[in-house]
């Protein structure tokens, strides 16, 4: 409805139609008015209204108060995603070199947000007491077998090359592609479940200070966090809210809504760690990037089953972005694209964790193995789990 | 739309939405669910969503977050509201006693949300760069002459009645009607204009500590005040946002949307002070509750014009709310209704301050001279004026 | 020590150092300074340091900062004070009219900052592990009866006189004398207890909303109470931070730091009210102002035992400040003094409650019955309790 | 003075009497305890009072409210030293290997509380409008040149070993030895001066957000940065406070007290960006660990002047701390020390950047080109500088 695609539950989260017309207003911004002009615009107002955050172009509506947008109705956003999709038709049936090379960022940038607007209207049901379903509700389907004990799948480590080779779209910050030296080290087959993550919980990890990394702690306190986002109990069974509405939590799921804290404890207490993105990047090269990803209209992780005689990691791609040991930084010779669009990536590199591998809210084909996705360390609102690593024995 | 009716601007306004399942629960609960039963309720768990502050009745969805309530929709809720007044027709035609006597504290409460959604509704339309209007522009009003220089009224004090006197309906906070005394003293013969205020402005009023109360300038400096709320300089020239859009100031009308502590540093700096609300009931005694209340459709103040020979005091009624220098406290021998409905004022006799008068948001034939309205004194989203008073010579 | 005298324990609280620098000041700038001008200032740095809000004198120190200034020491501010009173001494001798008019409100302003040294004093030791006591612990008197259930002394009401008469040194907001309409009432012959307040506590008091005004149980959570401020449980017992170190709370002697919001919640849990201030103030007429102020040496409340049969209010001067039902106004014709001394107390006309009578901590000869102490509803550091008042049976 | 040592700055702060409890209580508590037995503690509430962060030893006194423990006095700390350094020299002359084995660690924890006490003192010293000198003034050296241009000196990268050699006393967080492949690089010869900080200044650097990664730039409006901490102007002319007093800003020393953010904008402005910390510890290799340290007296940065043909970096040592671009994280293959001892540096891998090189407050003999000093972006109240780096030609 209008109202559920204009209203924001945070300040990190954003109404669906700002998504909407946001990922518009990129096409007009930086492919139609630089070949059209500024006549081009839909209304003189909107690149105030949907900028996010490129400073090059101008001032902007401030993000906490997109939720107050309730003009331009979702009708109208739909309009003007008509207006800029009619202009854009013309310019890529000529086939104008310029407008190709923007466009596979034009795209990704699109997908980026069709996952955002799922897990910020997540975020927006799970505070409503009527719990309502993005989706319909389907039944939990039970797989035939229960995942066993974590198996480690061995590398060798030494020198190896991560970040974009240059054969499809990548983004600025996967790039330079260059040279690592990583340990020999130890990568589960998959990934943390919900049922594991319930003995972390049993056993205290919420309120253990030396599982945690201090500012961890500092964030489980004052937030006061005893389990993943979205978990509630409900008649002495957990439950978490999904896109599909109010469901059990199924214990051999890989456990998703956790904080980057959250998941470092709980590979402490596990004797283990996560793994770096360098480690995590060799362990998925070769690996096909397919898995359960939006198409598969889940939307909800499912269970990873390692073949019985283990071998190498699964689900590396899709159910839920597993959180790296690695902060967010540059890679060596890094150089941000001259201009507003080199804005993308850089100035947020500060603070912030790298996540891999895509998640069930995902559009298929978006994710690579070099692929950096990143979130501050306190954030849960993505699909956010993780796998564990150890050094080799 | 279902955006605008579903959008929350700030802790203390609410959706148009709420207001209308609000005020719909009002009679649901504590009209229809005793004499009907619990069977009657349109859904589960809408008392948790639009109960307001009535503890004695449950728990309740927080109020900071009522924005989020993207279901029910609109439309749901005018369902919700076409079974309420079903099921109240009956009851109605039955003239059943204890309905009856419900019936002026529902309806003087639904009166009170007509005019919230009015003032919250054009906040949050203040925050969107289109500057919306909630009804179509209206060209300001010329009037054939400017209002002159305040005129003083005089009145003789003594010991004089005030409260509510029993002959219609009253809010509880009204009464006991009981006798004050009074020292003689002056009142204004109309309300502070806009030009008055632009004056203050330009002497530096906002910037000199001296004019204000302690807590006041606090707020002023934390808060960032420079002039009345909405106003917003264009073209070297002063425009406020109102119901009919932004719009010039008219420097004859009434000032509006200033806090208590604005009124009282303004008076401060004209020499005078706030009248007590016992000074402004009795000076309102006798005087036809009429004015330019919001069936008028002008939904902004107009200038009053009071006779060129003075003598009495115009515009005590409409157009702007008067905040008088009285804290909002109990009448002596105060005593709340017993139960849930006795919530409804005596929880808020602290920290506030009473206004008087209504405005030209307010319901025609809602306020009376013994009404007491009550806001905190640094709020300023009410279409609050003030008018100034005097000891007697 | 140096240290003690340096601290801050919270923005309200002022460093022992800066209360006796601050009087020094005021001797200074409002005697010193205008009769033998600026040259005999003792450092040029001090107005800025020691001025506590007086805007037309200049600006300040940021008051929440108080705690940072280490210098000057302890002993360079006795020597400050002893360079203030050396100059002060011929002025006094001379018998200047303007010296002796201003000397009354020097000396009740210092008397004001003595008793804030000592409870700022208790608020930073009860901070410390330590429990450090202010003077050496003394054991609890054992009163030979105990106070017996509360009875009510009944007072006639009609047109009474409150404000000060005029025959000693008053601030300003006790003037002008003025009549009020008062109905008959009655008070407590004594104030709440720590055993009454106990029966509270044990039957949910502070758990249960409907006792509360709505901003005092915003406070109660927020700020977490549950007792009186300064209490905590120790081998089952409770035991409370005083002057003299920790000591078990005394049943018998009047209940202690608690704020108004949680003193109109006990009245209103116990089937009363508070008084207004001028039912407090009528009821002390005539009364002694006599009791167990700061030269006792007892610092910390002592048991009220009324005569055996009854008649007249105990207590009311002396132990603990009192709350009042009355927001700290001005009285009817209150005009500030004009000049910088005029900011005394008009300027905190807002927001603050009126407290009658004096405490423990109080100098001797300072209160009066017409005397106004006011502070922020949610206030808890003075020695603030309660007595009971209802309107006449 | 007992009140200098007591007061607290802010949160970040120690007051100086708490790092000499706090350092003391370390060798009570990991030295003396364990071999001697609890009998031996000074005060039983001196763990919880100087404990600093070590959960696995038991609770603490709130990190916020070490200004407020103005008991123990700072004559009983000296006796508390006394008795600890008493117990202490048997168990030194014995030569017991495991007290042995901890000694390196309590000095260097000690050697860091030196440091943070004297950067705390200047912290506490600039809140005070008497702005008090920690030491006596001396007049600015006046060199008898001035630093020229930024000259670059080229290192070739390739695969270089990093970290502690286990030659001397390291911290856990300087282990394990690894090698690391690093790109070739070019370093400054010198720090960044005060002089090219105020280019930066006059050319807007600090409201031009296109320079600043985006917490950077949120930290920077929030905070309201315009100049490095502790610079004011002054008659014209940029004055900073120091341990010597306020001081005339030098434009040919190291700027300092500047945060992470700052650097790195400013490097950005520059053309160029920090060095990482391998690339710093790959350069400072083989330099002699001397230079303009605590044992000079300076306590302020003195100009860096290279030799006029250049070819090696300067001041690498000393001065200033140098902001790298390295997020604080565990090296390969990091292991905590078992115990409480191992919560040491952990814990604190997150969200913290590396300095290296030391300051003009850090003891002799205290850094090497492996040592990681660490502090939260938005610091600045440390010795904080930059040198710059780029990528080879």
């Amino acid at each position: 409805s209008d109202g559920d695609a204009t209203a924001q539950s945070m300040p990190d989260a954003s109404p669906a139609k700002w998504h909407l017309a946001h990922t518009t207003w990129f096409f007009e911004e930086f492919v139609l008015v630089p070949r059209l002009g500024d006549g081009v615009r839909f209304h003189p107002h909107f690149a105030f209204l949907f900028n996010s955050y490129y400073d090059a172009v101008g001032t902007r509506h401030a993000r906490p108060h997109r939720g107050l947008l309730t003009r331009p109705s979702l009708d109208e956003v739909r309009t003007y995603r008509a207006h800029v999709d009619a202009l854009m038709a013309p310019l890529l049936a000529d086939g104008d070199d310029t407008v190709l090379a923007l466009l596979p960022l034009g795209l990704a940038h699109e997908e980026q947000h069709q996952e955002l607007l799922l897990t910020d209207i997540l975020h927006l049901f799970s505070h409503n007491a009527l719990q309502p379903a993005f989706r319909p509700p389907q039944p939990v389907e039970i797989p035939d077998r229960v995942p066993g004990e974590v198996r480690w799948c061995g590398f060798d480590g030494g020198q190896m090359a991560v970040g974009a080779d240059g054969g499809r779209f990548a983004f600025d910050c996967e790039r330079p592609r260059h040279d690592v030296l990583l340990q020999p080290f130890q990568l589960a087959d998959r990934a943390v479940t919900n049922g594991e993550w319930m003995a972390f919980m049993d056993d205290g990890g919420y309120a253990e200070p030396r599982l945690w990394l201090s500012d961890g702690f500092d964030a489980c306190r004052h937030q006061g966090w005893t389990a993943p986002l979205y978990w509630h109990r409900c008649d002495d069974a957990w439950w978490t809210m999904t896109l599909r509405g109010a469901q059990p939590v199924d214990p051999t799921a890989p456990v998703c809504h956790v904080s980057f804290y959250e998941a470092d404890a709980y590979a402490r207490w596990a004797g283990a760690r996560l793994p770096t993105e360098a480690e995590w990047e060799t362990a998925a090269l070769g690996v096909p990037t397919t898995g359960n990803f939006v198409s598969t209209g889940r939307l909800r992780p499912r269970p990873q089953l390692p073949a019985a005689d283990g071998g190498a990691p699964i689900g590396l791609f899709g159910d839920v972005w597993e959180w790296t040991a690695s902060p967010f930084t540059a890679y060596p010779g890094y150089r941000p694209v001259p201009g507003a669009i080199g804005e993308y990536n850089g100035k947020f590199m500060s603070g912030q964790m790298v996540l891999r591998g895509g998640a069930c809210t995902t559009p298929d084909d978006h994710v690579t193995p070099s692929y950096r996705n990143f979130f501050h360390p306190d954030k849960r609102w993505q699909m956010s789990g993780l796998r564990l690593a150890k050094d080799a024995d």
